[in-house]
């Protein structure tokens, strides 16, 4: 089977894929990301500026955090607004709010000369702290539904099991080891 | 002169422009916005998908919040963050923050044939409470310096003269009587 890139510069993303998928390369290459509240769209811009210029096969991931009562707030902007204000920043605006459901959403789209896309999801609640060391992003106060641990406080292996990543991940397995 | 088509689907930013340039009309037409921090590229992106699809001259602008203490969030994402969190999101963020200075910035970028950029700057502060009605986005919590009014306290000839965009305006109007 020929080596896939993941197209990333997330060594946190790179490190959850590789888990799942042997003979995969990660490879730094900037892509335009689109202002969109859809992930899906996103990737398929992204998918459509890199197929001349990467090697097939290769794939992309965008994922976002959709916070019920901040109106799906960071959702698709989750990796900007997480440089900015951070899981504090969260945390503030999550002051005193009883509704804590969020969703974590991941979308992968593979290209091999045609482009699939695979999506993800993971329910679950923010904490009202901050809590582990592990994973990256917003994970320290994320519980997913039928936890009580964040992501922050789980391995890369446990984690891939609840995550919205993991999911899309275990889809694109399927596709990869069909064709 | 010909007709200059202004590609907004915002009318606050239409009835701004409108009061500083003649024979001016609003266009609504879907363009992709990138994900960048820099205005100026989002512009220039935007001006490269539209320059096929619409009759020149035309620009399109946009803007920002820029607030010091949180790491300049909500930046070029200002729009999409009010539309989740609002003015009251904010407010919380800067909650007991003594820094609450802040920039407004706007980019035009205007085609006839070629394209030119035009770039507004207004410094100011976050205020402590949403005052006023006018406007729109940001402008209840936005004090611009020398003054003790919000934008949104302001009638459209007072916002323009301290704001980002009648500041990128000004120079975009001199541009086109000089052409």
């Amino acid at each position: 089977m020929h080596k896939i890139f993941f197209v990333t510069s997330n060594k946190g993303k790179f490190s959850e894929a590789e888990k799942k998928i042997k003979n995969i390369e990660q490879k730094s290459f900037d892509y335009p990301e689109i202002r969109s509240e859809n992930l899906g769209e996103i990737v398929v811009y992204g998918i459509e500026f890199l197929k001349e210029k990467i090697r097939k096969p290769f794939f992309i991931e965008d994922s976002g955090l959709f916070i019920d009562v901040l109106n799906n707030f960071p959702g698709p902007f989750s990796k900007y607004v997480f440089n900015k204000i951070g899981c504090k920043g969260i945390l503030k605006l999550m002051k005193n709010e009883k509704n804590r459901n969020a969703v974590f959403k991941s979308a992968i789209g593979y290209y091999d000369g045609e482009t699939k896309m695979f999506e993800g999801i993971c329910e679950g609640r923010i904490s009202t702290r901050m809590s582990g060391k592990k994973g990256f992003g917003y994970d320290p106060i994320f519980i997913p539904k039928n936890s009580d641990k964040t992501f922050a406080q789980m391995d890369i292996g446990e984690k891939n099991i609840y995550s919205h990543r993991g999911n899309a991940l275990t889809k694109l397995v399927k596709h990869i080891q069909k064709s």
